[in-house]
Order: structure tokens, then C-alpha cells, then sequence
């Protein structure tokens, strides 16, 4: 009987060869999955702003840059094999790979609340992350970087088992690459996080693809008022559409400030406010216009200049509470399938993030619409030449 | 049918004439109690931390000083009258008075972890929280300040029915007035705020009366590691008597750091950090000794030079969280009874706190020993010459 075992795979890839730069489609070569690892065959994957972050990333940012190298961790995709001791999969599921794992053995995944599995531990590092290495190789033999142990801007792509989550196969699949991270994190943060309580109020902080999730994420919990919070007018209509009853431009306000405003909004204080931005004075006006007594502050953004948040610890003593967490403090395999449900019997609306799909090969134009602001959620197809 | 509406009461107080200046024994005047206020013989009271800060206050601190006044506001009495309104109580029931009220109508006081009612809100300020005004006059006729709203340090005070709690004539009067504000506050901040999971493990910082309590809070919630830190040496035999497992002080390392020893001992790190001191230091230390994932920082102490808590916040998207309340967190009319049933039944052990007992006209002493750091809680009895 011939050797089944998996063979290397030679598929197209975008690859980031320096920082800002263009990507590049080209010819790599895919190992096959190790042992507990899985190769997928990448159906769709959508552009994230951390994407963005590691593909503009200068000498000086606390992460230093790291190329040639495969972005991408927004997809959805097929198993197409499995390395040795993997039970949970078989060949033809279809899956979400996500950038958090979960063994369902550790104390944190055993611990309610607590979405950083331990025995597989999240690492913004490049490397699968039970043996530091890469399975990318370029068409010279060169090895090229992973990202996230994700890397799906590849038709095809190796995760570890702890980062893959079957979805049924009659969830859409544009909607699945979704929840695998942006609206996977906002949802959750409202949902699993700061637990949104039905009838509360709620203000988001910037109407990005994350913020519109949080907004049908807290819609999804009952919250009676949620505000949207955004410099660009054009939000006001968009935030309707994912729940967002009423809407604050802060260049509008005249000599009110943001806090006054939302203040007076909320009957004293918002009962959650999300950050979406990466402000660190964002964050201030967000951890002032919570409700003293029980406002719970989230924050989503990374800062972008890497400032701290400086509060006054007085107010933490009336009550307030700042939190944070990766992926919206969802776990991934527990949660994401529940996700997936509630998009498919309407709880959740998230169709309109997706405001824009291209083939792999018009990816640099996934980039620019993002970079212009132009789009939320660019979903770019692996295998189609022409969308 | 004589009018049996009350009278003004001749009685002793320990009235503070200027800050820092020792207090001066004086015969005072307390009005009768007004429509929803009550007026209560206070049998014993304890010295907190609070009242030091406003006994020292200077002019630069954010709340200016304000003389005379009446201090004190751990206590435990008996109704001697009631004013109009009041159907809660009765004359000769058992209470203890709050610096937190409790109406149980209002938004917040519905809301279950919000122990800042609305309808008869906290205030730092001087003055009975309806009116504004004060019950006490001195032998001269002026009127003198309250404190809290409660003003224990006298023989007789009036406070508002919704900061009056019923306790059960069997729980020993010194237990009860530690309910009332030190001991329920470090309790209820391991049970109703952080509600500390069993099994986990506990970082205090500062083992001062508050930190022993957050520790058999901590014990009484289940919590299997107790980490004690403090720099005074003595510390760590008497954290034994309340629950603390483990003994870190900082003074004594070597080259390791506290978050580095703490990191190790709780294998990753602490499940829930409690900072009692009040310095933003500390409190930055506790957020980075706290465990990824999951890690609770709960602020108790009040910064002692008004500086902010400065924290990076990428740290908070790897699942940290910062909190606060006042009280920690428990709603004194629900949660001081449950307590003081804990302590009854051994649950909670916190008569250790009691380092010392003096007669009100000794209470100069008790605020020397608190000075020194010499006691913990020192009881002043109101009613006895010598003790
Ligand atoms: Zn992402
Ligand atoms: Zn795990
Ligand atoms: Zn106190
Ligand atoms: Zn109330």
C-alpha cells in the first residue's frame, strides 16, 4: 500500500517581502502539518487592522519587523490533511483557524473567563508554536515567516489543532472568516467580557468593524441605548444599520465636551464603554463617561504611540473597572460555533461589514481600502481570479 | 397628651478644632431627628484611616480642611429616636451607621455589584445628605460639622435612615462597628467585587486592618494561596491569624522584584491582586503581578499624593482588569447582616483586628497608636470612663 501521508503543497501566496511594501503573489511551498497540526485549503480570508500593523511596522515599534513573511488571520478554509496524533479533525471539515488556542485541559481553559490557553500560549512571535519553526518555503527554498501561527493569505496554510474551530458546513463562509477574529472580538467583548446587561447603556468609541460589532454584539444582550462615538459623520447612518441608537460626533459638540455629553446621554454615566480606537485619551473620555458605581471601561485598541493610561485611582473607588482582553475574551472553539448559530438564525447581523471582496491577486487593494478608511471588512478570495 | 416629639440632647463629643490638633472632649447639642432620620446613642466606635486623612487634612489636599467638626464613622448604637418617615426602625433596635446608604428603590441599588444609591447620594462633603445641614451645635451655639454624614465620635448622632442597618442584638457591638466600614470594606472587596473564586490565589499588598480583612475574605471565599506583602516584619506572623499563606517582603529580595517573586509563586501569577497602601506605585505593581488571562486588580487604597495610576494598555488586552468601589462593594443594609452572621458562626474571624479598647476621653490615644502604626483597630467606648 503507497505511503499516504501528506506531501508538500505548492500553491500561491501573498508575501510581504519588506514593511509597507507591497505584497507579492507568489509560488511557495507548504509542508505538510507535523504532528497535533492541520493544513487547510484557505477558501477566504479578510484584512484585519492587525494585519495592517505588522505590514507597516517600523524598527522602533515594540515588535520588531519580521519579512519575508505571510500575513493573514481573518480565513476560512477546508482540512485538506492532519499530522499524527490529530482526532479532532478529519480531512473535508470545514474550519476557522484563529490566532488564540484553547486545549480544553489547561487551568485557564478550564477557568470561566479566561480565553489564554496555557498550554499552547499565544505568542506574537513568528513560529508554529510548539516548535518555533515555519512549513512556508518561496520558490528559491528560502523559509518565509509566519504570522500568528496563522499565516492565511496562502492558499493553503498549517495550524496547530488548538487553533482550529470546526463550523457547520452551511454557515457561509465569509461570515465565518469574520468571527474568526474583528467581529469574533467585538461581539465578544460586550457578549463574554463585560457581559452587557439587558437594559443598559452602552457608548463605542470609534465605528470601525470592531466597534459595529460591539454594537450588535451588546444589541445581541439586551442594551437598550447604544452610542456611537466617531469623527466621521458618515458612521451616524452605518451604526443604525448594526444597532446604534444614537450618535455623538465630537468635533460637533461646541464647548461640551465628550464626557459631558454622553454624561447627560446616559442618565449619569454609561453602564460600558468600549474603546475601538487605540487612543490613550480616548480611553481617559471612555473610563470618564462610565457610570460611577458599576461603568465597566473595555479596552479593545491597541495604543498606537504605545502611551500608557494614566488614571486617577480616586475613581476607580467610585465603582469603575477598566478591563481588556484578546479576542474579546472569547474561547474560540466554545464560543465561535455559538456565534456561528446566531448568525445564521439572525441574533447577530453581520453581513454589511463586509463592504468589499476582491480576488488574492487584487489583495494590495484589500490593503489600500483599509489604509483609506474605505472599507470595514475587504473579503478576498483565494481561489477565484475575478470576484 | 404630652407632645413626646424628641428633644435636643445635652451630650460628649470628641469635637476636632483644627487639623492635626488633638481633639477636645466637649458638651455638645444634637438636634432632634428630622423626617427620614434617626438618632442613635452610640455605644462604641473605631478609628479609621479616613478619619486621619481628614483630621491632617492641609490645605493643598483635594478636600479642603473644615473645622470644627465631629469625626468618626465605624460605629455601633441604638436607636434613641426616630423623626418623621421612618418605619424601618424602631426605638432600641441594634444598628450600625454607613458612610454608604442603601434605599433599595433606586436604579442602583436594584443593580446587583452597584453599591452607589442614587436617590440619597454618597458626598465627601460636609452635611446631612438631604438638607445639607448639621445636627450639632457647640456649648456656645455654633454649629458644628459632621463627618460622613455619621460623625460618630459622639455620644449621640442623627444619621439618614438609608445609612442605618439593623443588626441582630446577639452580634457583639465591637464586631458589628468593624462591619461598618474597615473590615466590611476588605471583606466585601474579595467577595462582592472581586469575588474570589476557590481554589485561587490572592495577593495583598499592605496588611493594615483593610488587607487582614481582604485575607479572611479571601480565606472565607476559598481562596488556597494568601500571599501577604508588607515591609513590616511583624506582619507575617500576624497575617497567619487571618488566613495569609505566604509571606513576601519587598525589603528582603535581593535583586528579584516583587511582580518577579509573585510571578513565581502563584505559577504565572496572582488569580486576584488587592492593593491596601495607597500608593500608585504599588498599585502598578499588583496590575503586572496579576496573571494574563483572568488577572482581578482591585484598588482599595487611596493614593496618598493624589498621583494617577499610569498603566501600559497593551497589558490589558492579555485579559487584566482594574477595579475599585467603595465599601468594597457591598450594599451595607443587604450584605452587613450576612456578614455579621459569618462572624458569628466563625466564618469570618476578624476580633484579631482589635488591638486596643479606650474610653472616649483616652481617644487621642487611639489616634496616636493609628499614627504610629501601632494598632489596628483601636475601640473607643463611648459611655465608659475607664476600659
Ligand atoms: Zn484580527
Ligand atoms: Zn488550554
Ligand atoms: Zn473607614
Ligand atoms: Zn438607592
Amino acid at each position: 500500500m503507497a505511503d499516504q501521508s501528506p506531501t508538500p503543497i505548492r500553491c500561491k501566496a501573498a508575501v510581504c517581502r519588506a514593511n509597507g511594501a507591497p505584497l507579492v503573489i507568489e509560488e511557495i511551498v507548504v509542508d505538510p502539518p507535523k504532528a497535533y497540526e492541520i493544513r487547510i485549503k484557505i477558501i477566504c480570508t479578510s484584512l484585519c487592522h492587525t494585519d495592517l500593523t505588522f505590514w507597516r511596522v517600523k524598527e522602533d515599534f515594540l515588535i520588531p519587523p519580521l519579512f519575508p513573511r505571510i500575513l493573514g488571520h481573518e480565513a476560512y478554509g477546508v482540512v485538506e490533511s492532519v499530522g499524527e496524533h490529530v482526532e479532532e479533525f478529519v480531512v473535508g471539515d470545514t474550519v476557522v483557524p484563529t490566532f488564540l488556542g484553547q486545549c480544553d485541559t489547561c487551568s485557564s481553559c478550564a477557568s470561566a473567563g479566561n480565553n489564554m490557553c496555557s498550554s499552547v500560549p499565544f505568542a506574537v512571535g513568528p513560529g508554529m508554536r510548539r516548535d518555533g519553526t515555519t512549513r512556508f518555503r518561496d520558490a528559491q527554498g528560502e523559509p518565509l515567516h509566519d504570522f500568528l501561527a496563522v499565516s492565511s493569505f496562502s492558499q493553503y496554510t498549517v495550524v496547530d489543532v488548538n487553533q482550529v474551530v470546526k463550523v457547520h458546513p452551511d454557515v457561509p463562509p465569509k461570515l465565518a472568516c469574520l468571527l474568526s477574529c474583528g467581529a469574533g472580538t467585538g461581539v465578544g467583548a460586550a457578549w463574554r467580557l463585560a457581559k452587557v446587561e439587558p437594559g443598559s447603556s452602552v457608548v463605542i468609541f470609534g465605528l470601525g468593524a470592531v466597534g459595529l460589532a460591539v454594537a450588535q454584539g451588546a444589541k445581541m444582550c439586551g442594551a437598550t441605548k447604544i452610542v456611537g462615538v466617531d469623527l466621521n459623520p458618515e458612521k451616524q447612518e452605518l451604526g443604525k444599520m448594526f444597532g446604534v441608537t444614537d450618535f455623538v460626533n465630537p468635533s460637533e459638540l461646541g464647548e461640551s465636551s465628550v464626557i459631558e455629553v454622553i454624561t447627560k446621554m446616559t442618565d449619569g454615566g454609561a453602564d460600558y464603554c468600549f474603546e475601538c480606537i487605540g487612543v490613550a485619551a480616548v480611553m481617559i473620555d471612555a473610563f470618564r463617561s462610565a457610570k460611577q458605581g458599576k461603568g465597566k471601561t473595555v479596552i479593545l485598541g491597541i495604543e498606537k504611540d504605545g502611551k500608557p493610561i494614566c488614571l486617577p485611582s480616586i475613581e476607580f473607588l467610585f465603582g469603575k473597572c477598566v478591563m481588556g482582553s484578546l479576542f474579546g475574551g472569547i474561547k474560540p472553539k466554545t464560543d465561535i460555533p455559538i456565534l456561528a448559530e446566531k448568525c445564521m438564525n439572525k441574533e447577530l447581523e453581520l453581513e454589511k461589514l463586509i463592504t468589499h471582496e476582491v480576488a488574492l491577486h487584487d489583495i494590495n487593494t484589500a490593503f489600500d481600502l483599509l489604509v483609506q478608511g474605505k472599507s470595514l471588512r475587504c473579503i478576498i478570495w483565494m481561489d477565484k481570479l475575478v470576484v
